[in-house]
């Protein structure tokens, strides 16, 4: 299972920033639980529930803080 | 489902970042779960668990923190 | 609801950079759940609960790590 | 109830700026919860679970980030 | 129990330094408890509840922050 | 109780810094609970917890991050 897909955390946009910080964490995620289905079988829970949604809404806002930093806030 | 509306973290203010922010967290969840029956039909519990909004306003500080460091703090 | 008052995350002192961090979490709950009979209503709760406590100031540490960062740390 | 007791994020040595960072988190709490006697009545519970003192520590490594960081980490 | 396995926080890729962050993570958890059947015994549960496996990724994208930092987000 | 044993974040491996950044938690959670025997009794509980480990890594992941940084992530 591939941490890091294209192994750079470089990106032309925040957008494509923005999905690659969701992909690691998934990629994480499945790396600890390489079960598919026990993953989305968790999914009817956490997908419906306000706080594992917010849960992962932290994860990705710290995964994306790092690619932001990598790619210098795509400020050029 | 854009992740990243205007695919750019430069806001002209503090307030406008502060706005993106909110709506990066907004999207991130809904990327994760489209139905917004589903989200908003969670809404009455999370608008009104103390630590719920706590969890929310936590994501939305982060995500704070990446939009200011974008822009420099609007010091200029 | 103003996120940001004073449009601005600069401050003259670390005392008001910290008064500031718990302005915006606040506005930003209070953005998330407009009804303030609501927000008075969850106090009794979080506020005589350590770990609800404990959170409110995990999101304040936060906010101010943005403020003492835009205002360089007021080391000048 | 003041917020930064001296005013000033700088401190001579690291102890200095990690007690600083204890007593930024308490007084935070205490802005939030001004009666002595609820947050004193909170800790026979807070102060024996493992989950809530681990809390409390995660909040200091956040108030001791920024801390440190206003110090440069008194490399000098 | 080494806490950081070859001492040092550089790896020629991000995809190394993703696996290097899961590593610190799990020797501080073994550090923690020494016991691998207790580890074990706890992954039954800790791998199918979508809220700790959402919690292991945070403290993965953490870890990260820092190996990333150290190696200057592999831009060169 | 000290905070800071050696009173300095510098430390000449990221070994020695990730084993000073568990003091610094241990030792914050020392100072907020003074009983040794308070604190080994919680460990049967929260040793044995996959959610208890995951959060007091979380708290080490924070810690490092500030040692890692004052010492410049060792690059040199």
């Amino acid at each position: 299972m591939v941490l890091v897909p294209g192994n750079s955390l470089l990106t032309a946009t925040p957008e494509e920033g923005r999905a690659l910080a969701l992909t690691l964490a998934r990629h994480t995620i499945h790396n600890i639980q390489p079960g598919l289905d026990v993953l989305q079988g968790g999914r009817p829970n956490y997908a419906t529930t306000p706080e594992s949604l917010m849960r992962a809404s932290q994860v990705e806002a710290l995964e994306f803080q790092t690619i932001a930093a990598a790619n210098n806030y795509w400020r050029s």
